[in-house]
């Protein structure tokens, strides 16, 4: 699968456009933790992610992180890109939660296609949206979600994303997604296995009452 | 002034858009603590601010509220149309805070526009990414600041917006604004009293030494 396979609106371009942009779209690979974007500091531009998986966090003058959200196979990135639209007001950084495959669109290239096709514009305002939309439930979860739901709901969908109850996760790496402190997340997990929910062992936890952490997350 | 004026990229578009767009759109007047658009319940349309201001922000199940932005003359309110972005996914509740006065432009014709106009959805972008980034900023002060600085910020945004020191506001509105209950605004408030920093009388919060909310809420 090419570049043109994974570009959500490829067929509402004109060729010329279709050019532009295979021609500007660099592939790259990284491996797992590579800083990808980093803040403020450059202007990316734009990720379409082929393979692995990204995560786009944001930072506290004193290093603390939250995830905000994650990329997947055929998903883009606008944020790496934020030159592109001026009112974008705030820095992510993004690194490479596994081996990662994505290329990169040059801002410039895509600012260019913005400014000729309503589609591309359109498309474009709907990533802004979706993504808009992810961060709007995380502040819900924020405010009015008590930390042991979130992190209940926090390590079922880990194990939806990994496809097995058994997590290779430090509770360093799980307080970095949840905008939390590493005592914070071990003080929980082990009241999570006081209550039989999870197993934990070292470098891993294991889920091991599903049912009861669902209910717990949805109540 | 007419709507022309107040819509801002009047001149980019085809006289035909600029007629369907001012043939459409509605001018309202709203007294102070009118609900104008309600969450999930409907379409609204978009709302162009002529005058006064309106307060956009999220419940929680149980009826708290965290204001998560502010429109004042000449603003505009996307988010009360997300109708006509398909990925926007949550809902807003937007009320006057004090009389107002805008045009709501009916989410079909500004679909329309968007649909043939790249300036419009260009436009539309920006208002967006403006509205995503006030979120995110919100996100990073409730995520690592304090309340006491939260608080101290707040006292200082509103005394600007109203052009006074002295503010009538109950405890229990500071506490919707900032998404807290209302007893903590009211601990907290007792604290910056006994610190010489605001003054308390029924319905009313005097600032009394701004320098030191100023240094509170930048620490």
């Amino acid at each position: 699968m090419d570049f043109s396979s994974y570009f959500p609106i490829w067929n509402q371009l004109t060729s010329d456009q279709q050019n532009k942009l295979s021609s500007g779209a660099v592939l790259r690979s990284v491996s797992k933790d590579t800083i990808i974007h980093n803040g403020s500091a450059n202007c990316t531009g734009l990720l379409l992610v082929r393979s692995g998986q990204l995560r786009a966090y944001i930072l506290s003058d004193e290093g603390r992180e939250i995830t905000i959200y994650r990329l997947f196979e055929g998903d883009i990135c606008l944020l790496s890109a934020s030159c592109i639209i001026r009112s974008i007001q705030f820095d992510i950084t993004i690194c490479a939660e596994k081996d990662s495959q994505f290329w990169v669109i040059p801002a410039d290239t895509y600012r260019q296609i913005m400014e000729e096709s309503t589609a591309a514009a359109n498309y474009t305002n709907e990533i802004m949206a979706s993504r808009f939309s992810e961060v709007m439930w995380l502040m819900e979860q924020v405010m009015w979600k008590s930390f042991d739901k979130r992190l209940a709901s926090f390590l079922l969908e880990e194990a939806a994303v990994e496809g097995s109850d058994s997590l290779k996760i430090t509770h360093e790496v799980i307080a970095n997604h949840l905008g939390s402190a590493r005592e914070v997340v071990t003080r929980m997990l082990r009241y999570f296995q006081s209550e039989h929910m999870v197993t934990l062992s070292r470098g891993t936890v294991t889920l091991s009452d599903r049912k009861k952490l669902e209910q717990l997350s949805h109540s």
